[in-house]
């Protein structure tokens, strides 16, 4: 047994004026941490106003979810980027939603990378270290949200970043999490997925769509906001650790050396 | 008793990538045409061109839906410009939308002005003016669909532009549209839409919400396709004129001398 | 006389990508702070990253300079925003180009509304008391620079903010800053923009072209960087308090009681 | 010797509101075709409908430049796209700019690809046949402008699309263009430019910066309008052929069998 606490986490934040992306208000309860859009994929000022202040009120630890520059609707599509352009791209969410954080009152707990920027930063180690250094240059204590195994997870980790790692219930075969277009435990339902947390929390392994285990550490499990099935699989993934007498609570922040 | 015939529109194509507006695959059976998003408020060009195939493929007639330029979120919202700026961006985006209707071979058939631009162009002459001539320069042929008793009505007819008069089922107590934020028919379920609306086609004359009575001609009737309960309101609308024997079918383009 | 001192301030930061607005390194040895945009109307992060760096190698005082929401090149042209909606915009804005300057280890100064925001803040009370309340919200003592006589400059007063009178060397008839489309001092040339400036700075109070006088206290002058004389033009504007004996630094901040 | 005539052609458009891009007035006057920006990588619609009456005044051959969806400042920037994207995205400004041809009663004589989009389906053959597809889809007769010897080449021939080979007076050492950070003829000043556009167009080879020739059959030649020294650049490259006997002239629109 590896794990007594668990955090879970969810993107928020993701509506936009009349479009709106997961139900973050029916997802709020069953979370611990929130990653907030920070207006480059998603998010008007004032809607991340207010899903800071939704957040708060749920209790949950807010981190910032920096992106690529993005177009309407291409969040999850990468611009071509130079290390200096990641850096200062990133330097100015997590600026921009730190700010609004302070202003609510409530402390900024994480940065984790969104979408397209996320997936290059597990692969790319330049695009890593610029991701992990803005982090740094913002404030030198806040912990940057890892898939292990990744070139993120070790450059972070070279930088001497504080790095919460995190993974989700689903898996592909080749270990890493399952893409959207995959079917999965969000097809299975929600049962399933409870049953891949709790193994993920309990024993720190996964059992892969398609077959094979592969072995994680984590402090934090995400959920998609975004799927119609989100808040019963929310529910149910919530429920199984706490029966199980896990305590789900946002992550503890790592000591770091400074 | 007006009208032997109606046709029933409501706006498509507002999905942005991972954002979702409306229903477009639900609703379409239930109309007779449709106002395609052009890009400004929303809809990448891949959308668009999904957008045209299914609505050609429900033998709806397709309209343009030029809009404001626009960010995430903002469609609704006026940026300022002047009326040269207006011709200019909806010669743009009918330009870009008739030429992926032509290459779907299928005719683009109307314009009508989407969110902040339209409530402009019922009170602001330039900007009507502006609008009913950049639809005439693209083709002279194509009918504007225009809210009677507007100045954006008198103004296309002032330039002997072809007209579709339409309204909605909704009206507030001044007999213009209701707001979106006003309670209406979609509060009062699909029943008492379709009963506005076959007033409407029927009689010529619609009961605004709180009372009073307001006539207009209309040629198409306008559904919300952003509404929770769209998919029921359409339904019930679409079955009334049918059931009272009038003819549900795209309106007839207007002749016009030119 | 009124003024021993004066602060001369121009808009940077606004070219984008490929394309360039003003000539910030020319300009910056003649001023004293920077208003610098904050992403809305222009900048990418990277181009914000180093011109902070740059003004900072200059030792000006740097401001954000937040706006409406733009499309590339509308940054003069207001987007409909409720006070909500400019109150997040502005702190969002804010508080990006602060956490970069933090990261910088240079101290944000001031905040100052940018084009057509700007220009609704100088009449229209709810937009100003948003605007306002964002920089407070951000920061207590973090002032605000306002036109004198203005909706902008009373509601800033209102709320007890700290604020640095601001003009333009060039003023129309009514008494407001000269629009750009008007022919003024940067057609006559640099030592009329001089001259101009010295009465401001010495006698506190402007000629308008077309005549009359118009009576300012200002503790900055803004000189527009866009502007294809801009360099001489600051060069002599520059020099004129200088060689009669008036101390060009960036302005004191003010002490208020928080 | 190769070729009796050669077309001179440059991007234009490429300002957007308060920036300015190139100086196509200046520039106009030297060439004989123009790739017109969409909208997409720069450009408001009123530009471009200016863009377009100012081609037409010159008698220069308009063609559509359509680029990678972009955010301001990033046109040069690649944004992830799968083939239909690409071909939806410029079916989608081909059509704008040839609607707005149609408006101001000028013929679109030819496509281009702008920026990382053009670079992309040099080596890349999905991206490459779908901007050839989405050309033929608007118009089968409408020639694409290529870099010869590329994947974009050699997928408009097997698709059997019209198509006119270009390239440029500074080639690097591996026969490509110049990338824009190189140092090249643009450095050695006009005259060296013109002796190579000679090169290219009276022998069908260029000398390569660095040293080495590569052989190119081109019928169009083009330079770049935002180099700040465009103007006499074009001025010597338009000069030089004239003086040696060569046509400057649009290309011809080659035959297809439909």
């Amino acid at each position: 047994m590896k794990t007594a606490t668990i955090d879970l986490n969810a993107d928020a934040g993701e509506s936009d004026g009349a479009w709106t992306l997961g139900n973050d208000a029916a997802l709020f309860p069953f979370l611990t941490s929130v990653n907030v859009t920070c207006g480059f994929h998603a998010g008007d000022p004032l809607t991340l106003m207010k899903t800071i202040t939704q957040a708060q009120q749920h209790g949950l630890g807010i981190g910032a979810h920096p992106s690529s520059p993005a177009l309407p609707g291409s969040g999850r599509r990468l611009l071509e980027a130079s290390p200096d352009q990641v850096s200062a791209d990133v330097l100015y969410q997590v600026s921009a939603l730190g700010g609004m954080c302070r202003t609510a009152g409530v402390p900024l707990r994480h940065v984790k990378a969104h979408g397209a920027l996320s997936t290059r930063a597990w692969t790319h180690a330049p695009t890593a270290a610029a991701l992990a250094r803005a982090t740094s240059d913002f404030d030198l204590l806040l912990p940057l949200v890892v898939l292990p195994a990744t070139l993120l997870e070790s450059e972070a980790r070279r930088l001497e970043r504080p790095v919460i790692p995190e993974t989700f219930p689903e898996h592909a075969s080749d270990g890493r999490p399952a893409p959207r277009s995959m079917p999965g435990p969000s097809i299975h339902g929600p049962q399933e997925a409870a049953r891949r947390a709790l193994m993920l929390v309990k024993e720190g392994r996964v059992e892969a769509i398609g077959g094979g285990f592969f072995e994680f550490q984590l402090d934090t499990l995400c959920l998609h906001g975004d799927n119609p099935e989100a808040v019963p699989i929310a529910h149910a993934v919530r429920a199984a650790p706490e029966v199980s007498g896990v305590q789900v609570q946002p992550f503890a922040i790592p000591e770091v050396h400074v």
